[in-house]
């Protein structure tokens, strides 16, 4: 299976063209700027000096490594000359900087010059797995190569110290992404080294004494936590640090699928459907507590305190369509469609400058810090969006993710064209001419024009879909809809989009006896902004009518007659007729807090 | 308004016949035989050497001093040679050991000897204020004044110390309740002093600039869990540690009683509103948190990490008692009949051998630390009781309790004898001659005997009633059924007792869509062990009947049918006939974990 690049699909209009625009108008010079003013570029230079008005941090390369990647996905649209005069400069201080090794980490180069390669959870092979996406990016998008030269001479480094020397203090990368990248700049210069390096580190995790040895913060964190417990073969559940796991798991589908590695692809469908039907949440979020960002366990999703961290949303969705490699089935599309509407989208601010690092799906500011009479305080996410914060990764994720999102759009095979995502988009590459002309998912109408040489397009029929119609034959196959012979040809299929209500595992003891609103694939949520205080104790009755309201967040809010408790002054009474009718309003989950910090709930008391 | 007290009404049958049987014949010797394990009486000898077996703790006076208390209450029906000699032994260590002041304080007058007096929050008057309680109870039941003597000279000291000379680092009591002590020692001996000290203790806290910048723990409470913030009489609402603050405002009503002192007569009401009617769990537990043992904010009520210690529903019930001097209203008991059925009794197992400290009203151990990549543990509440803790305040403090528990049953003014609870007893005092036959709360019916030459006797029609029969004329007044001139007579009460469903406060989030289940007094709840797993996602429908079922628990289990989701693979699936029946069992809440760790709620999703 085989994927479409983001650079040969345009999107064209919808709801992804004005996403699109935000990045490209506000979101990437927003972050630049904030990344300038907190000096992750001057850190570039390597010229510190102790008292000096910054230190450079251990993780500030790969901050600005994600951010070049995602103005690259945008220069590979439209050069722009004095964008890539920032891009020069940074590039310029990173390869110049470099050692005679090629060596480059602007913190260890500074602060810690003696150190190199002996703290295996400080990031120095995460950062320069992003500057490997970033390098590989910008030579496609502009043809310049220092970058990818000097990442070359890097990972040329790192595989005499790591793999041939093993001269390092540990083995592998103790935040896993160099793994999936190296897969990258293997397919970007055909140079296979890359790719038997990161197998290399794919085969050693939790399979080697030397770092089961190290305790990465001792007293505080397991071997899970950096992914050092099992060899990825035997595994088959998703545990410790969210992102590092799902990285690595990225990583790992990507060497089982170049390899035909049926033992590492069982563990990945493995891991897969442990963190889809047992560690998800219904945004697509996954890592349930802030205590070491990690999953916990099967059924443990707490909402209000969900650490859901918006990078973790998105290695689930980087995560999700690798395994498409492994043969299609629309449980992946699904997923990266569940996340990209919930847990990813919920990440910005509308207005595309702020964010979320943390994505709670319960919000209940009167509630936190009740203590008067003590100075300790109980840890709750945010209630706003910010512009920056001390560990940066999610808002140039962000950019570089929704910049390059047409690359979700489709898959194939020799058999079959897949179209995994609807947008609006038309693709720009030889052997496929295709058209999506749509407003999903304000609806659920898409327009098909195609010239397919394929013996088959595929259509998903997405897992909220209940009914649809479409104007050709087809035969439903792993939840997508097979057309044969298409050839050059007009589709239209229509899918329904009612209202739906939706519960959970009876093991998930948070949302017991409560209901979540989608449309679509977008998850709803209920602000106190439009219902007032107390909406968390409110109830949708059993065979509510929903209509479409407003769309001030881009997709209509929804309106529905629902119950909340009469204002009552008593703490304690007999139930009876206590429920009064109001009109509960609801909005995309992924707009909430944008009208500053208010009472939100995604799951709602079921009237039944 | 006066109380019956206790040693005046004997129980004769019924729910507290048993156990009271049972605080006699297992509790008080089990809690003996732990503290004595654990050196407690071994302390008061004061010949602690470094190095030894142990070392005394603060408190552990206060712990050995509630226990004599609970066994004086138990000697005042029959004497006992044996248990005698063992409070004898104790008292002696006491008395002999006391320094020439007349000092007793077994931790500072061994391993902190010159601090004296200089640290307010080490439970030092605490720890004097039980002693006197024990004092008096022992001198009642057995005329014996060895220890009476030695704590009325140790009272005159602190009276010097504290009042007289001000020379102490403190001027009140970090722990209040030498507040409460002094005016029962005041009342048991005549000596205004000890009446006067207290109220000037009561006067004093939060109303001294040298407690204001006394910081208890630093950078850990503010003054308000020491009760230092606020004058008493300023105050609106409670605040701090819930047992400091509660027998602290014991000690004010009993001052404002004995004054008539209309200020601290109305802050007392003031914060007794805000305590019952915003900051209370429906069991009569109060104190939301563990961090600090406080009391938090109005409506915060979070049910699975309440802390509701057993101490602090003992402390609302002699707190409500005490209220009733200033003229009664059945609030008052209303409050006591709460917190005795449900949030004090579950303190203690059914077999009376242990104990919890904190009281929650769920508890969900599958998802108890849940985070394999870490070593930090989240702070639940124990699953199961435990023979004695290391701050055992709750096992003694339950055993003077519920040993004198019959002195709760009748209070008196000149025109009325209110019968505030309903317990099958007969008085013992010459004025009235009262007897209760009932087994009330296993049904509502009461017959009553009485030969009264009061103007009226009162009934309490409790908050829970809502239609009850009485063999005579009354009127409604404050909650009480007032008969007048009842002569000599015999009523029969009987109190409709039907399964109730509360609902809670639209602001307690907690309990949003929920209802917890009571029959009169008691509040049941749901449990693993008779429902199988999950049982926090089971509902209980709308117009779902009850009926009552064993009694492995002295009183009534509930049957109901109820509902809950099938076992469902998905994680998220569209609601619809997702709910399967099965046949519900409750238990009153006093008897939960009395099998083993078992998932358990006592607020249940609400059918509608």
């Amino acid at each position: 299976m085989n994927f479409i690049d983001f650079s040969d699909v345009k999107i064209t209009g919808g709801f992804w063209k004005q996403k699109q625009d935000m990045i490209k108008n506000t979101t990437l010079m927003a972050v630049y700027n904030r990344f300038s003013e907190t000096h992750r570029f001057d850190a570039l230079k390597c010229d510190w000096k102790e008292k000096g008005e910054y230190e450079a941090h251990i993780f500030w390369d790969s901050d600005v490594a994600k951010w070049i990647e995602g103005a690259a996905y945008i220069l590979s649209e439209r050069r722009d000359a004095e964008l890539e005069r920032l891009i020069d400069e940074a590039v310029d201080n990173i390869a110049d900087n470099a050692d005679e090794n090629g060596y480059f980490n602007s913190y260890y180069l500074t602060t810690r010059q003696d150190e190199r390669f002996t703290h295996r959870s400080d990031h120095e092979l995460y950062c320069l797995g992003h500057l490997i996406e970033a390098a590989v990016a910008y030579n496609e998008a502009t043809g310049k190569d220092k970058l990818l030269k000097a990442m070359c001479r890097y990972a040329d480094y790192v595989e005499k110290v790591f793999r041939t020397e093993q001269s390092a203090a540990f083995l592998t990368p103790g935040h896993p992404e160099l793994e999936l990248a190296l897969v990258k700049l293997y397919k970007h210069t055909g140079e296979k080294r890359y790719l038997e390096l990161s197998k290399f580190f794919i085969d050693k995790h939790g399979d080697n004494d030397k770092e089961k040895g190290i305790s990465v913060y001792p007293g505080m964190f397991e071997l899970s936590y950096n992914q050092d417990e099992v060899p990825i073969r035997e595994r088959s559940t998703v545990e410790g640090h969210s992102v590092r796991a799902l990285y690595l798991l990225s990583g790992a589908a990507d060497i089982a699928a170049v390899y035909k590695d049926k033992a590492l692809e069982s563990a990945c469908r493995r891991c897969f459907d442990n963190a889809v039907n047992k560690r998800m949440y219904i945004t697509g979020g996954v890592g349930s507590t802030h205590i070491g960002e990690t999953f916990t366990i099967d059924y443990h999703l707490p909402n209000r305190t969900a650490y859901a961290e918006t990078c973790a949303a998105i290695a689930l969705a980087m995560y999700s369509r690798r395994m498409q490699q492994f043969g299609n089935d629309s449980a992946f599309a699904d997923t990266v469609e569940r996340a990209v509407y919930n847990g990813v989208l919920s990440g910005i601010s509308m207005d595309g400058k702020s964010f979320f690092y943390e994505n709670p799906l319960a919000v209940d500011p009167d509630f936190n810090n009740v203590n008067p009479a003590t100075k300790e305080k109980e840890r709750y996410p945010i209630t706003e969006r910010l512009e920056v914060f001390g560990c940066s990764c999610c808002p140039p994720n962000i950019i570089r993710f929704l910049a390059s999102i047409s690359g979700y759009i489709y898959s194939f095979d020799d058999d079959t064209l897949y179209i995994d995502q609807y947008i609006d988009s038309v693709t720009q590459k030889e052997d496929f001419h295709i058209r999506q002309t749509t407003c999903y998912p304000a609806d659920g109408k898409v327009k098909i024009q195609c010239n397919c040489d394929k013996k088959y397009l595929a259509l998903r029929i997405p897992q909220w879909c209940d009914s649809f119609k479409l104007n050709k034959d087809y035969e439903i196959n792993n939840g997508y809809a097979f057309i044969k012979n298409p050839g050059n040809t007009e589709l239209e299929i229509i899918m329904d989009m009612p209202v739906k209500l939706v519960a959970s595992n009876r093991r998930v003891h948070e949302n017991a006896g409560k209901i979540a609103v989608m449309r679509g694939p977008v998850v709803y949520c209920a602000e106190a902004a439009d219902n007032g205080k107390d909406i968390i104790s409110a109830v949708i009755p059993k065979g509510a009518e929903f209509s479409l309201a407003d769309t001030e967040f881009m997709l209509p809010a929804l309106k529905v007659k629902a119950m909340r408790p009469k204002s009552e002054s008593k703490l304690y009474y007999t139930a009876g007729n206590d429920y009064e009718q109001f009109d509960m309003k609801l909005i995309p989950y992924y707009a909430f807090a944008n009208r500053g910090t208010s009472e939100m709930t995604v799951w709602i008391n079921r009237g039944f």
